[in-house]
């Protein structure tokens, strides 16, 4: 049976807009279980953001015109190939990358990370914090790994990797670090780090999953060698990402995937075996016809912020960061996950729990009470998650088995973006102090992996 | 400077539709170097199909509902993950999939063949046939590969494999081979294959980026073990493809992207490095946040393709195919490209020379004085073209380089599918035969890597 989506038509004219870029989805309403419903506050950018409506607007202006890339003779072949080459020299400007770069499109920043551990240098010694996302911490198990303790100030964390450099033995070295984390959106001294890597003849990759959509990333001024981003973080959910930097690595290492648009040549050779020729361009670790689309969506979505300006849109999520923090602070059950303490700069992305509360349970009275939807677990960090909740060995990762356990097992994650108008922060804020102070309306067990509301009593 | 794409705003109601399955672009029309313009002819469909219409209807309708997927809470993270989750029934369906078979998405086939290469226990003996798209032909170059002469008949085929898996080794072997040729279009005899294979213990891998958009794909009844294919030539261009099978191998291989997602949980060791508890599930494999629009969009094309029922669209097929080689073959100056000979089983893909004729600036004439999009080249097979061609050792592999050179050093490809209107075939017909006989009216140099045209004389 053919599955069929609720998917009710959307209206495009009722909302008011209050946030920076326009999002598709902005206007889409969910029902609550105490009744009625609201317009859908979408809070889980972090893990994956609306598309801009921009991006949108120029993915479904070019989808009559998608055509076959490389060696396709028509014109929609062309037009293609030159939009997807276009959309790497975007991507380029909007990274500052340095001339000879390169700019490799991928599916996400865990396939860039993971092309980038294919890429290493035989006897590259790989430094990494414990505090980073999976996608950072595991691609890198190939090679020798040093994994460093969850340092508790940007200032601790240079000399941590300073001291790490400094006793490693000679050969190739690879600092791989998160721009702001996925928890606690704390931003990472990326330059500092990269600097104290380059003293010791280390190079740095900057995780900016998070970062570029909030920030400015520019390889130039972070003085990192490569960079990786997601799509689908950045307003683009069309399943390409980018790694981007220096060539190389890159160029001397085999193919990430061996296949077409890899190879220049390949011939049966006198031992019956094959031998093939590389590309030594980027196309060498994209072997398989590219995603146009997704390539293209990801550069529309640079030019969008380019063009909206990063100092804009800074103060804009730093006043709203203020409201969510501050709304927060006034409730004592709740503590904010933070490494780097109070004062610390970070991007639209806070993680805490609430004394008292399972967190996915919290999570689940927040979208069925409110239409609010944030997220609960330990968000593909679990080392940091639990230096940051004060625990030690394992911890549950699923809904189902922390229901039960202790309260701060998991945690909530609320996060946003260049998307999300004031009052979603404003809401959000409201539901977690009632909730707090009141309690929930309705009761949640866990039910295949997912807390289901149930009526109280 | 950003980049403005010529995206004429198309008509939706100007063409008449001949096509079994209505898609994007079809209302696109080109200008010719001879005046005036036309509907651009699509013939490229075995490198991209263009989106189906119902594809990018069912994307534009989720795409405001799009969320996070996974551990979001809210209503539309927990509607994107039963999307993602109901797609993979569906791709499951549609290929006739055994009870614990697994649906892994992947980027595309190339993908797809890459992590079974890379899912393979060590010590694995791959079986090609030289004959494969490099896709096909090159991923297992980790493991000890033989490599199988061109075959001359299905017959061939499988006399060719059986003797290679008789002579083999003992251990576990893979035979990796094409369901339809990416250059000929010839079916190849998958079942056949498949069961000489699991007669000598081994397992095989069919490769159906070209099969599945034009034939029924199901491994129960071709008896393969794996399949992979791309979204991409199966009119839904968002970024997925597919590797589909047995779960034993993937379950017990190191997962192919390491990163969250994949992991179920994740400690510091005692000794100080990290400890990792892999998913068992299809999620091993698809570590990062998954391309839910792409997924979807893949299951749609499913759907549809379903829906319109492949023996109505394999009759109609069949029928074009027949118009396009009979008006070829009215031209003694063309030789069609055949592994199998003239009456072999083929889908809508035709290559071909022309004597006389630069393979590449017959393409570009094409485009120029005809708005036809095919395709000139070695399509990614140059073992397969050598063979055909009859060449022996090294070939051009780029326009630029065959230019001045033989005419047969490379070859033009036209391919069609559900989305194809009649009059296509029959302009393409009608230009090749016009082309021959007449000559073009312009002359084609090459530039940058690309046949331009230039007023003749």
């Amino acid at each position: 049976m053919p599955f069929t989506a609720p998917f009710a038509p959307v209206s495009d004219s009722c909302s008011e807009e209050s946030a920076p870029l326009p999002v598709l989805g902005r206007d889409v309403r969910v029902p609550l279980v105490t009744g009625g419903e609201v317009t859908y506050g979408a809070l889980d950018y972090a893990a994956s953001a609306p598309a801009l409506q921009r991006v949108w607007d120029d993915v479904a202006a070019y989808a009559p015109y998608y055509g076959s890339v490389h060696r396709g003779a028509g014109h929609l072949s062309q037009l293609s190939t030159d939009l997807f080459e276009q959309s790497r020299r975007t991507v380029a400007e909007f990274l500052g990358c340095r001339e000879g770069d390169q700019v490799v499109f991928t599916r996400a920043t865990t396939d860039s990370l993971n092309l980038l551990a294919a890429a290493l240098p035989s006897g590259t010694r790989v430094f990494v914090f414990e505090t980073e996302h999976h996608a950072s911490l595991l691609p890198w198990r190939a090679h020798e790994v040093t994994y460093l303790d969850a340092p508790r100030s940007p200032e601790q964390a240079v000399a941590t990797l300073e001291s790490a450099l400094h006793a490693a033995p000679a050969g190739p070295k690879l600092v791989c670090v998160t721009g702001a984390s996925n928890v606690t959106g704390e931003v990472w001294p990326v330059r500092e780090l990269a600097r104290a890597a380059h003293r010791h003849g280390a190079r740095l990759v900057l995780d900016a999953a998070q970062l570029a959509p909030h920030r400015p990333v520019r390889l130039t001024e972070l003085e990192a060698d490569w960079v990786a981003f997601s799509g689908h973080k950045l307003y683009a959910p069309f399943g390409a990402g980018v790694l981007a930097g220096r060539a190389d690595w890159l160029c001397a290492a085999e193919p990430y995937l061996a296949g077409g648009g890899a190879s220049r040549r390949v011939a049966r050779a006198a031992d019956g075996g094959v031998d093939v020729e590389w590309h030594t361009t980027a196309a060498r670790h994209e072997a398989g016809s590219p995603n146009v689309i997704g390539a293209y969506a990801v550069a529309s979505a640079c030019r969008a912020l380019a063009e909206a300006g990063f100092e804009r849109l800074v103060a804009r999520e730093e006043e709203l960061l203020a409201r969510l923090v501050g709304g927060l602070a006034e409730l004592p059950e709740v503590r904010i996950l933070s490494l780097f303490g109070a004062d610390a700069d970070r991007v639209g992305v806070v993680s805490f729990v609430v004394e008292g509360w399972n967190s996915s349970h919290l999570a689940a009275a927040l979208s069925a009470e409110y239409g609010i939807g944030v997220r609960d677990g330990l968000f593909c960090a679990h080392p940091l998650l639990r230096t940051l909740l004060g625990q030690r060995g394992d911890a549950p990762a699923e809904c189902g088995e922390s229901a039960g356990e202790a309260p701060a097992s998991n945690a909530v994650r609320v996060s946003f973006g260049a998307g999300t108008p004031d009052e979603h922060v404003d809401r959000f804020v409201a539901a977690v102090r009632e909730l707090v102070r009141d309690g929930a309306r309705w009761t949640y067990r866990t039910e295949g992996g997912r807390c289901v509301p149930e009526p109280a009593g």
